[in-house]
């Protein structure tokens, strides 16, 4: 059984997966999916009776009902999930493709060849979702994956685990490329992270003490989001109706999300305009510098530590600048490079902005909210990173994957 | 005094100047090049006195004739370095260009900008060319950097610092872009490697135990080059001549560098006619497995330990394997991903090796000679990464920057 393999066997055992699927055709892949598909809708009593234990456990420990609604496999959620994996079969895939294949003078065709990363570590919380997305992203991509989600889906886990394994199975993949790592506690994660050159990336998701656990123990590469601090811009030459519906979208539509706003910056010349307009949205709580303040009637006045918190509530920060340095100077001190905002009609400081700004999104007269995988384009998201390294913004398939330099020759040797 | 500040104000300070340096132009950028190739040349007295400092030191603490050749910063080393300087401002800038733009249903023109990494920290060890080097790279990707190079050259580091310093600040850019770390010992570089959040990227440069050591400290993201375990195949269908000028000019053109041949695979039905070509080549000790050892005269039993060595000498393993998978079995097991060559007729076993070999570059009938970022056509290499994270092979410009997602509205929100 998988579940008492040490995780360094379980490693060692994902390497010999990953080897195979390097050569694995799209068709055989995608098959792999299909049958992922299949198995776990015939599956759906054994995974609903799985989940129930964990849901009842998550009662019983009294986790707050956020969390048990996240924790919920039912035949509903695994319905949808099943949706997600039929989805992934019809992306793309990203392996295999030779970019700027090129003749040198000696008669070299060099170039690269776009290839797996490997052996993928998931480490993950709570939604068991992420079990099944996980598996099929990286299974598409051609990389085998250890999957450690959190101790309250554990029976869920696993038993998503043995369907999965069966389905790569029946479909003739190795059933060790996807594999669940049984969730104990911390110290089992510190290990998984220490196996240098058994496991070619660690991606964490879930909250910022997690990512910071991992940050601190990780001696394998990872990519990491921090939090999402994101500002909006409201240039002196902004439309203010628009201006008013993009703080409305980006903070409002879903205040608990990463890319949501945290924190506006009006321009002095239209404040005075601006601010009644931000009295208007219902239910938002307003934290204001000394400047913006006395125009903001039901604001609190902004603390000490008011700048770079993502709140993920219905509060925003607003504070006033002078012009577009200022801005770009507090989005540089207290942004998080998640997503940066700038509303305004004026061409040359639109320009500057996505120029100058260092984020992994930025974004013109549009909502924050659109820096998503999803929304961007990529067809599906295994998550995202704050950091530069890799990747930058949403990671879709192509962030699973690297290039290898190949070099065709007919007898070269160097002079 | 640059060389009086802590490290961590140094990072601050190349974070400020970082900011600046994602706002210039190339022509700003190459004129800035232009003014370091001139004033180090300028100072070539300065620098040379300071190098002989460097240099009587070496001599004195009886370091060896490779070591000291290394550390020679002398008029003739200076006018080659002036030289790649040079050869640096007729690159193309990466920075800037946006691919795939995309118009979405919602009107969204979305895409992605290549911009600077940052700041980079380069860790590296006698050669004080690299210095320059680096600094050129950086620059010239926009990015700051923070070099510290090893003790033995401390004094022509400090030396080539100033000199650069003085001729950005001549050129107009901020003079923090490049700035020396003064050496003293490898805990200065654990505090270097521990400013998370303030290094974009750590690129170490130098022997096994440097990356050993930096890959145990590092708290940034870095990327590693542990060492080049080079294997060459000689397929059942190989042109025996052209195998061994492949041999002959992998092994032995430069014994002592990464890409060098360490291991030749020799299928069992050509290994009795290829083994006394191999006996031809003259200074080459051979290291034979239990069935090739019989067919070569002068070699030695390879010893328990024998495979997946780097020798950096005129020394080479030989191993008889019964085919093709055996052959990727002995690399996937005992290569260090670095480059893997294959010498064949055959079209089906060659396509083969280029999808199934896992290496920064794989390489059909030619020399393993050529994974090396100037041959490659990159222009210029800053270092090669063995890890598949971010780079995979050699770095070139474009390994020093990264990809920010752009999206440009007129008013979208999400629904």
């Amino acid at each position: 059984m998988q579940q008492q393999m040490g995780v360094r066997d379980q490693a060692l055992s994902a390497r010999g997966a990953a080897r195979r699927l390097r050569g694995l055709s799209r068709a055989h892949k995608d098959a792999a999916l299909g049958s992922i598909a299949t198995e776990l809708l015939e599956a759906e009593a054994a995974i609903s009776e799985a989940n129930q234990k964990d849901l009842q456990a998550a009662h019983a420990a009294g986790l707050s009902p956020a969390m048990i609604d996240r924790l919920e496999m039912g035949p509903k959620a695994l319905r949808a999930t099943v949706e997600g994996v039929r989805y992934v079969m019809t992306l793309p895939d990203p392996v295999g493709s030779r970019r700027e294949m090129q003749r040198l003078q000696n008669g070299l065709l060099v170039g690269r060849e776009r290839i797996p990363l490997g052996v993928i570590a998931m480490i993950y919380e709570s939604r068991p979702n992420v079990t099944v997305d996980a598996a099929a992203l990286c299974l598409k991509s051609g990389n085998a994956c250890l999957l450690r989600g959190g101790k309250e889906a554990f029976h869920t886990n696993i038993a998503l685990g043995r369907v999965i394994e069966r389905a790569l199975s029946l479909a003739g993949v190795p059933s060790s490329a996807v594999q669940i790592v049984p969730a104990t506690d911390r110290a089992g994660i510190g290990e998984l992270l220490s196996l240098t050159g058994l496991i070619d990336l660690a991606i964490p998701r879930g909250g910022e003490g997690l990512i910071r656990y991992v940050h601190e123990v990780a001696r394998v590469p990872t990519v990491e989001h921090f939090k999402g601090v994101c500002h909006l811009y409201v240039d002196e030459d902004a439309d203010l109706d628009l201006a008013l519906r993009l703080v409305e979208n980006s903070k409002l539509q879903r205040p608990g999300v990463c890319n949501a706003l945290e924190c506006l910056l009006v321009h002095r010349d239209i404040a005075p305009r601006f601010a009644p307009l931000l009295e208007t949205l219902p239910g938002l709580e307003l934290r204001a510098c000394a400047r913006m303040l006395p125009m903001l009637g039901a604001a609190s006045p902004a603390g000490l530590d008011e700048w770079g918190v993502e709140y993920l509530a219905p509060v925003l920060g607003v504070k006033m600048v002078d012009d577009l340095e200022s801005a770009l100077d507090h989005v540089s001190e207290y942004g998080s490079n998640h997503t940066e905002a700038i509303c305004t009609r004026n061409y040359e400081r639109a320009e500057r902005w996505v120029r100058e700004v260092d984020a992994s999104c930025v974004v013109v007269n549009a909502s924050t909210r659109f820096n998503d995988g999803g929304q961007l384009g990529l067809g599906a998201e295994i998550g995202i990173s704050t950091s530069k390294l890799h990747a930058y913004g949403p990671m879709g398939l192509e962030s699973l994957t690297t290039e290898k330099w190949v070099v065709l020759g007919s007898g070269q040797v160097r002079a």
